[in-house]
């Protein structure tokens, strides 16, 4: 065993590795050079000049936000309010609402606006005991502002970022079809990812947004270059997204309220994570539930996110998330958990390195003044992290 | 008008006083001996030496949290988390879960127990701009801990508080139903009120609490004390809580899910507020729906809280409040705002008080780093407080 740096004891442990919640009372974490290197009942912890004390709080493995669109211009809590004052959809992207005008925000705003307000967003994620967020591009949809965003998602500070390349979100305004989608996948991705801007690629499936053909052209040139994707699937229809993700591969389907029996199927056998959000499902007032019972049954694994964007989901409490998809989709406290942990980790493709307290991993952390896991997901407002360590460090 | 002792200027004012929000851009407010003196555009502020520039933020009333059951022990974390486990609610009750649970931990905790608990908890409502909070007693259910509660509720600190006799909240174990009610009417509390603890009177009437006649006998002698009365009322069935809280003038009937139009009527002609608890419709997992149109046509006033409490609603976020009733119930974000100011102060009695920015009003005051009023119940965890007064004294 290397030479602990550091025992955090006198804890309770979630290690969200094996059966529940993985739960070991009165336990120590033993870290070294930014890695966990041992896990136990503190009775069996090894000996080390460097402890802390942690009087009985949980530790959880740090949270995993792992759909966000944390990087945009403006809010739209305007189009927002004109809506709940009864104005129609319709009649609010005639005047220019909607996903329209936070391209338009994010077009003009400075990287420095797009950095300090995303950093507000994010301080409040990690308020919340997130250590990892994953944030898109896509409010671009043009080779400058999509390779800014990413730019500026690697700058931002307090946690570790995945970045997703997201330009087939939405189809800009002014520019051909056919153009616009092969410019993204062979210029402005190529781009992205030559400059290291490039985690992982998402696209958004959906009849108001791109096709099947169109996602697949993206995945393939993805694939040639080497990155993971993942997929915006069946949130508003079942456009068979789960399906197609599943066909390359994919580390996530998201959304997925519309998936049916062969969607689910499918991403068990290539293990794709279903990554549920029950943030827009709140405030687009949905009704179609995912298929949270065949997941289950299909051993699919489920992540939870806030996908945090300023249409329909401006959520930034990753703890409220996991009570929203108690509540309203019916998991259980410790499925919510495991969906910010273990399952959002495979769904960045980094289950080897993060969401789990296990001998290896590296040392995310977050200490939580609770009496039992399942209280993350109780309180609707009440923040209980009181420490956080990323990579053995306190933050 | 009296020697200014404070002028915030650079603001933009919400001042809940007029039609909509009662907007003024680009305004200031003169604060002397605690209250408002003046407010209106800045340029016709008066000179003063003890100026504050806000940059441009936006202030409304203090917000007020006019129902809570924030003074408890323990939580319910585990039944919440055995529910969702898919046990049943009988099975439970038969274990000692439910209520009686929250009633034997607060009769075991210590004064500095219950104290520090709910400290914790209002100074999460504080930090989302809470300056005044009801909290009741109804987890005592004897002499002794009925008074504790509210003696421990008058002893927390940053914020004003309002306190609820509520004895008749459930029957306690082990004690026969006429003589509870007899004590809790007769010798509790004159009891409380005779030790000043008691600004209000509160009961919960519904088949599984207390019917018409038990809570006619309290509020005939909430009358007789000179202190006035609200209801828990309609919140599982059409109870006709809302008509009998009418016919004593009550201040507001709380939950009313289930209300019909002759209690809404009888509502309007005593001036009761509506006061909509979201939170607890979202834990339960309700689905009917306030009857909010015919609130809006019989001119009821609506106000909004968080009804925090271990069991149904443990919510400690009066901006997610206002989001779940514009997104659940359907209002209007300006709705939402009158819901935690002007509203909720009537729904307390407080109407002439608080609740508004006006000439002559307590200086409850909370400054926001917002673009629009609508902006605080927009988002979904996120806190935009950044200054708070109380009384013109910031805190
Ligand atoms: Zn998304
Ligand atoms: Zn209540």
């Amino acid at each position: 065993m290397t030479a602990i740096d550091l025992l955090l004891t006198d804890c309770n442990v979630a290690t969200m590795d094996g059966p529940g919640v993985g739960e070991i009372t009165d336990a120590a974490i033993a870290i070294a050079q930014g890695r966990i290197v041992w896990v136990g009942p503190r009775r069996d912890a090894p000996q080390v000049a460097t402890t802390e004390r942690l009087d009985g709080q949980w530790v959880t493995p740090g949270l995993i936000d792992c759909h966000t669109h944390l990087v945009f211009g403006g809010t739209r809590v305007g189009e927002w309010e004109a809506r709940l004052d009864g104005e129609s959809y319709e009649s609010i992207a005639k005047r220019g609402g909607g996903i329209r005008s936070t391209v338009a925000a994010t077009r003009a705003a400075s990287d420095d606006e797009l950095r300090s307000s995303a950093q507000t967003r994010l301080d409040a994620l990690i308020a919340g005991g997130v250590t990892t967020v994953e944030i898109k591009s896509g409010y671009g949809l043009d080779h400058t502002t999509e390779l800014r965003m990413l730019r500026v998602a690697g700058e931002l500070q307090g946690a570790r970022v995945v970045r997703s390349f997201l330009g087939l979100h939405a189809l800009p305004p002014d520019v051909a079809r056919e153009t616009y989608v092969r410019d993204m996948v062979e210029i402005v991705l190529p781009a992205a990812h030559a400059e290291g801007l490039v985690d992982q690629v998402d696209a958004f499936l959906e009849t108001i947004a791109f096709n099947t053909d169109e996602v697949t052209a993206l995945f393939r040139k993805a694939k040639a270059l080497g990155l993971p994707v993942k997929l915006h699937a069946d949130q508003l229809s079942d456009g068979k997204g789960a399906a197609l993700a599943a066909s390359f591969g994919a580390l996530s389907a998201d959304h997925v309220e519309h998936t049916g029996a062969d969607g689910v199927a499918a991403m068990a056998r290539s293990g794709t994570v279903a990554v549920l959000l029950p943030g827009a499902f709140h405030t687009l007032r949905e009704t179609k539930l995912p298929p949270i019972d065949e997941f289950r049954r299909a051993k699919v694994a489920m992540a939870v996110a806030t996908d945090c964007n300023p249409g329909s989901s401006p959520m930034l409490s990753l703890p409220l998330a996991m009570n929203f998809a108690c509540v309203r989709f019916g998991l259980t406290p410790s499925e919510a958990l495991a969906g910010v942990t273990r399952n959002a980790a495979a769904a960045l493709g980094m289950a080897h390195e993060i969401g789990t307290i296990a001998a290896g991993k590296r040392a995310d952390l977050v200490a939580w003044e609770i009496d039992r896991p399942a209280e993350l997901a109780y309180w609707l407002g009440l923040t209980r992290a009181t420490r956080r360590w990323i990579g053995g460090t306190a933050t």
